[in-house]
């Protein structure tokens, strides 16, 4: 078989998914943001505490700075009664020492006062004036959080690469991080195609469309941690074609849509081919076999189906975990759940199958109208993967649903 | 019990929920997006459409446009000579009609021609000069896409309340929509207290923690479909919680986080209970007892604990399903996987317990230092929830880990 041409170069999903992995590289620019706008970002630098957190010992209850062995003799029917010299609250540092047979007031969270070496808790100490019996004794160091128990100062508390989930936007707080540098995300470039592809909110002349492709795939893109570009439709020329390829090279990934007719898809082929390097054309997915793999100058180039319904649910299957890798992001686990099917399902495509369904009262029921339609993906709640090899699923048979989000 | 003091108002998790799903109501403004931004909003009006998509009948394949009447005796032993009269491309309008005898080269896309009632598919006919040999019949509107095929004009299309997939987007651009009318985000206003917190990027005196809540919080916000604005911390008084309260009226709802010490708490119960009414006081979970929700003059108000982790693990269990019902956004189905404890796990707390846990190599181990260090969590790649009445968990046994995002 001539691995030159289109038909040459159809694979099976799995091979395409790791071509993809192969050519696709994560992104090595940065930026900085302000932590209120973290979460979801990688961070590209490993975070070297400077501080100690908390960065002093603190009370952990409410209670009484006490010197421990003060305590030691205590108990209900015999109380140790301790002078109240001064009382902190929270954000507060006592002016005073605590000496023998004396305590100071402190609310959770206050500095530990000079002299003093544990924590009476509240519970356990009755206040009469200036005084307070102690009840019970307290070893030292007890109800005191120390210094640095959290974050100690030089350690290493978050790595290159970790995603920011609130926790650890919360650790960038703790020590004090107003911005942090996180990996910058991949710009996509979507360049729709076609002579027949117009703008939403234009006037449509007979033999036209609105470009639908450009805004699932847009949709896909900021789902993924990546952030698109949108250019106006290119027309179905290779010089506009590969002019477009050159406009679109300061992107991190280029995306073209459209190509409905075995000759415009023929086109991109051949550019991409001119220009670069075409890893491969097809995939044997249904719907959305046509799907283009190439790279042009070092940029990887997708060349998506023309069929709304078979550009998008090859943007979820092939494109997505692209994105993901070049935003540094974990592997999508997806929502999944496991329902019966409501009716029978027959396949004879010979073809890995992307099947949209539909879930009422906890039974899938097949969403399929024709290939080209986005009201049935529009109306599904998530979709099965049907293996190549698959003849017959019966209804009532368990299967997995991956969930749309 | 006095259902009115702190105390009598501690409720299991579940019917926290429920009474916060009681009192927190869905966003009734609307706003209009751009489609290119409108993944993930919420529809805020039946989508009736007004244009039948496709808006005429047009070529399912590239091939050739025919009077079906003409193949009908055509066989690849006997093919049927049709003339090519003209040949157009997507986008393009033929200017002739089909008579008998006649055909029109078209692609995929195009509209039918005038006359012609079928298109043969390019594989079945080969083409000589201006002559083309048609090899096998075809019925009348074959390989033909009826105008409204997709969407009839006048359908209901998308209706009020749904989220916007991908595919939906998909179904607004095929419309023409340029601009979608969604339902508001809820605005957030997120509120630390405490005289010992600081904003991060300041310098700390003694007794000082940077505020580490605020931030957890608004990524736990802007996660889950609202918006978050941070207010500067609050001084533990009555009446600087009272205005704090009064400033944030304008928001759909008010967060605070803090109050680390019991006086601190009571200080925010007291404030709520004298200006609205306090629905409970402490959620019978592990970590995080105190969180205390309210309503004053319709606004729901929830008090979050002020340990980082109590804080962060109660935003996850209770304010997250509050925003995605003020959102209108569906039930968050987490990310959940199977995997074996990697120790034995003893729980004596008598409340139902959230327990961080790190997954490594297919097994589950608990992290946990002291409740309140964020690093904990920051460490962690999800958590399980262990019911109040559990007393141990075998190492080995099976688990079900709720993914942090």
């Amino acid at each position: 078989m001539n691995k030159m041409s289109p038909f040459g170069l159809l694979i099976s999903y799995e091979e395409a998914l790791a071509v993809i992995s192969e050519h696709v590289k994560p992104i090595d620019r940065t930026e900085e943001v302000h932590i209120g706008e973290a979460v979801g970002r990688v961070l590209a630098v490993d975070l070297v505490a400077e501080v100690d957190v908390p960065g002093f010992d603190r009370a952990a209850m409410d209670g009484y700075a006490v010197r421990a062995d003060d305590t030691f003799e205590a108990s209900s029917t015999r109380p140790r009664v301790l002078r109240i010299v001064e009382a902190i609250q929270a954000g507060e540092t006592a002016s005073k020492s605590v000496r023998k047979g004396e305590c100071i007031q402190v609310s959770t969270g206050c500095p530990i006062p000079k002299g003093a070496d544990a924590v009476v808790m509240v519970e356990y100490a009755e206040r009469t004036d200036g005084d307070v019996s102690v009840k019970r004794p307290v070893y030292p160091k007890a109800n005191i959080a120390p210094r640095g128990e959290d974050i100690k100062k030089g350690e290493i508390i978050l790595k290159k690469g970790e995603p920011l989930t609130p926790a650890r936007v919360g650790v960038l707080a703790a020590l004090g991080k107003e911005m942090v540098r996180v990996y910058a995300k991949p710009r996509v470039a979507i360049l729709p195609t076609g002579n027949e592809v117009r703008e939403p909110g234009a006037k449509l002349e007979k033999g036209q469309i609105y470009d639908v492709n450009s805004y699932t795939l847009m949709s896909i893109v900021s789902m993924n941690g990546a952030v698109a570009a949108k250019f106006e439709p290119v027309p179905d020329t290779v010089e506009d074609l590969k002019e477009a390829i050159k406009r679109a090279q300061d992107y991190d990934i280029v995306v073209f849509s459209g190509g409905s007719s075995v000759g415009e898809r023929d086109l991109l082929y051949r550019v991409a081919q001119d220009l670069g390097t075409v890893f491969f054309h097809g995939v044997q997915i249904k719907p959305g076999k046509p799907t283009l793999f190439a790279a042009v100058e070092g940029t990887p180039v997708f060349g998506m189906p023309g069929y709304p319904t078979s550009c998008l649910s090859n943007a979820y299957l092939l494109l997505a975990p692209a994105l993901r890798k070049m935003a540094r992001l974990p592997v999508r686990l997806e929502r999944r759940i496991k329902v019966r099917l409501a009716q029978r399902i027959v396949s004879s495509s010979g073809r890995k199958q992307f099947l949209t369904v539909k879930l009422r009262e906890g039974l899938a029921y097949p969403v399929f109208k024709e290939s080209g339609d986005i009201t049935s993906m529009a109306g599904a709640d998530g979709y099965l993967m049907l293996p190549a090899n698959l003849d017959v699923l019966e209804e009532g048979q368990e299967v997995e649903v991956i969930l749309f989000d």
